[in-house]
């Protein structure tokens, strides 16, 4: 049994951690810190995590180090980057769900998200949580950093594509569309209030989000050269779920049959990506509840331009489905433990 | 007054159309049709439209014909072209809902909608009814037809940008957002059932939609020169409202605040266009309910891509408004007539 | 031209009643406050009120009464009761949307709102703001209070069935389904959060709501005896729109065309209720965007028990449609003026 | 291993049947029937339940008894009738999911649902499916009809106080609020079409709705007298949940407290019931995606009115999800063997 801490058990990231890793036969919940809560027994705060008994308690490094093996940090971004050395030292192994060690490029931390990076070392130590790219890299990582839910729909959509070269990969655009639970819990904004973000779509920050560089980093990696993106994000009238189109021009004349295909040979035997054929379509619907992420491709042929288009639940596959994923390639347990069943339809 | 028929009265287009003719101080809404509740007084089809005592008929041109000056079609495709030349020989004036009537090139019927047009004189006659782009023309037209809502929402976003240059235009992309009401109210398709369509995201018809040929046909007027659009539209769980992001290429530097700024002077005293500043983002719901189109740029600077955003009511602006504002036009009434007046918020 | 004052004009309640008082031929909005947004316009705050270039100014009773003549006020509760006395002896007419005037008994304001009232002799003074129920009283009433959103349904649903002596009026159960823009605009809890509130019902304050007084009062006004409410109000997820089912006890044997029939006879000629017949069930989409309510009725011959069933729209006829129906009452226009037009639907 | 056949595998019930059996350690899925999409498999049909590659087949009642030891039948009203003796003849053991044999009073058949039961002794045989009542029962019961999902909500709800006699129980009244999915699947109506059912709460089959019998009939075995239950279903805006408030008079004086105290000791060591106290209320949040059912009660001091309030998920703890603790109780497993995992929150 391995004793988990989750540092920011209360958050959407959080409770579904805790949901997820109760059912893990490996895992001890062992050590659930919440600020807001602190007291608290994690099964009065959530009524349905019935039975989930630890008491929440505000967070303590040193008791946090002292009673915990494995820690996943959903802790705001800026948080993170001053915890996880501390948690290194005395040899625990972390996946941080924040943006704090996605980038390897500490240059990108200042430009993207205002803040100098304190520990640029670490940034080149930390694994991409994108087992489907770096599952070999991961085994042994004593750090992890889970994507953002907007980057893994838009790389997993495009990887194929940009690694076979299908596609011309200096400059693509992706326009994504989220529910309202990728902005969290305790974001009470007015653009989250129920009658505002009910009946009403609307992009945000296009063209500045700070999930572009993630994007930028894994398709330049594929790519063997710089990509640029254009991200579009948009917020939706649903509570879970991320549907994204990726545009690339490809670089030589192929069908959607040939895509699709390249999508199959780069994901064969990946457990949580279905390739859907073309007739038809990813739909956050399926994905909802669990860690799978749909693909599928298609082709405009008067123009050149291909479209990769995924979903993905921003807190399965996009969040805390992933996290577990890694824990697991982590440990050498199988893939999908605790995370093999669908979510309910409809 | 003028009489108006309305065919189709009780689909969506219709019943909006109603709601707004109904308060149209020069109009007597004096034909409706309807063969599924024929026989049925308007009010008692839609309870909420109390005092509109017009007794449903099944369509009959030649009653039609008798009893209406202007005649509003609001029929499947391929039914309108039929009628049309029928209504117009006895000297009626006609709006068209439907895709019947909207591209000039008689070449792409059998293209796009797999069918042949059997009046290509009537396709070089029929103005395109977007008053913003098409005014002058309206005004004494005998046949306009309604531009699709995904359209609307496209060529407003982009047409200052292609009109005046700023864009590189042989190619676009447009990804469009839109609720389930465009879909109509008789199509009682699994895809539209609340539990499949709720908390539900998906793109379908992507480089395939029927609305391309639309967008490119009024693009490349305003370009003088081919446009070709890659048009992906996702179905998302709102009743009313279409959001779109159209990408193109940059063609000299520019930053959002230029591409507004062009916007402004494009829709200057546009009573239905409503120019959003580089702070603000077109949301649907400010557009609910009717005949407004919001519409802003932003600029990536990295790459070069210009992103043209709108929102309007995909039954509002996106159609049952935009016919009344034509109407108007094509009688020299105050544009605003009985359009004037935003819909509820939230 | 009457000078109108709005305090509290950016609230849910404020804004839709600039929506309609904008329309309104004999008003001019001379005065709109609002604390959070002084000094913008209302068209900067609500783009969609375009032309409304009034500017928002942080409430001062002075300025307000000498630039108003009449005055609604959408004040948080505890503070028009604070603000009415001056405004009265200044001669203004106020319309109160709040709970602080509902009351006739003083002594219900410690017990229910946990406040003792400043101003008895105004409780006596001020007309429930039901014109269905005090018409005559309006028109010359210098204060109005607004009717609760919740009431409203319950008592337009019952009424006629009371007043005939229908039901047995001592004891009454009233379960309401309400949308969430009824708990504001700047409630921003938990609770209204987009991922908590959608996809949810729950009771709340059962048997404990503060508007289950004024049921009471206007029910036993129209019994003639003491009449008393067992209320539970749900929460559901749409924005707008309350749907309330009452029970009560037969008082004889009779059939719902009975009951209907005298719903019938009770609201001859109100411009703003519909009665349902036994075939059709009221709906909250019928009511949303403008002032109507819908009733009917049915019998549950094996227990005895009538059913009285109202739908309306929070912020409709539960709120801001019904505050110019009101001040149409109180100056003797048409009852509909600005009122007049269903909302959009779907 | 259990090989078990479900009739009508691709409904709403029958697709969350496999995805909790699926998952079952004891279960085979060994014959999956569906009309529309016999042919498939279930994958192909939804793509989520990769894996689950049975074929659909036709309903074939001898090759069913012939491939399936155990069956589910999820049938409608009327059919399964006609199957279950040839299954129970042939020494299966079936689960049936329609109305067909709930009711043990033959008569009440033709007066509820318009047709003579072919069977009246298999009625008297037929255990009714809540193991919270009937447990003991079930165990060897050859034949279970699953509730229906109001009268689950309501029975479970109000089992306690009447069992106890805390409550007059000749005279109840029961208000649900359902969402859309307890409609079905292939129940393409308008109402359910996303644009009318979105926004929108109605009453529906006020005091004729046919789970009204069922209430009856549990309430009444419970109290030891007729019980009457007048009862008002509603239809509101979200996919899975019914939450259900009922209203019957105290037979003493009592407090909140003492009904919850009440329920806790009538539900104590139940393993899906969970019990609120005085300060939180059922959310079907909460409950979405498995087989719970959250309890509570209130009193109105005032008027000795009990309100006993519950929420669930109509297609878990209503219907699937009870299946499937219904099967555990007949075989002896632990009673939570493939449903003891909450469902995602949010």
């Amino acid at each position: 049994m391995i004793k988990v801490g989750i540092v920011g058990a209360t958050g959407y990231g959080g409770v579904e951690l805790v949901r997820l890793l109760k059912r893990h036969p490996q895992v001890e919940l062992a050590y659930l810190t919440s600020e807001t809560y602190a007291g608290q027994r994690m099964e009065q705060v959530y009524p349905h995590l019935r039975g989930v008994t630890a008491q929440l308690r505000p967070l303590d490094p040193e008791e946090l180090a002292a009673e915990a093996e494995f820690i996943f940090l959903a802790l705001p971004s800026g948080q993170a980057m001053q915890l996880v050395p501390r948690l290194l030292a005395r040899g625990k192994r972390v996946i941080d769900l924040s943006t704090d060690h996605r980038l390897r490029d500490a240059a990108a931390y200042p430009r993207w998200y205002g803040i100098e990076h304190p520990h640029p070392e670490l940034l080149v130590e930390a694994i991409y949580g994108l087992p489907e790219l770096h599952r070999a890299e991961m085994r042994d990582a004593r750090l992890v950093a889970a994507p953002g839910c907007y980057p893994s729909g838009a790389v997993l959509a495009l990887a194929p594509l940009v690694s076979a070269g299908k596609v011309e990969s200096q400059r693509m655009i992706v326009d994504s569309k989220s529910g309202v639970s990728g902005a969290g819990r305790t974001a009470l904004e007015l653009a989250y209030h129920y009658p505002e973000a009910n009946e009403n779509i609307f992009a945000y920050k296009v063209a500045s989000h700070r999930h572009t560089p993630e994007m930028e980093q894994e398709l330049s990696l594929l790519a063997g050269s710089a990509v640029t993106v254009t991200f579009s994000p948009h917020l939706t009238p649903l509570t879970r779920g991320i549907a994204t189109a990726a545009y690339a021009e490809l670089s030589a004349v192929a069908t959607a049959a040939d895509l699709i295909e390249e999508m199959r040979r780069f994901y064969f035997r990946e457990p949580f990506i279905q390739v859907l054929d073309e007739t038809t379509y990813p739909h956050t619907k399926a994905t909802a509840g669990w860690n799978l992420c749909q693909v599928t491709a298609r082709v405009d042929e008067r123009t050149g331009i291909a479209i990769a288009l995924s979903a993905l639940d921003n807190l399965g596959k996009g969040l805390s489905g992933a996290c577990v994923q890694c824990f697991n390639v982590m440990h050498g347990f199988d893939e999908d433990t605790a995370i093999s069943e669908p979510g309910p339809y409809p």
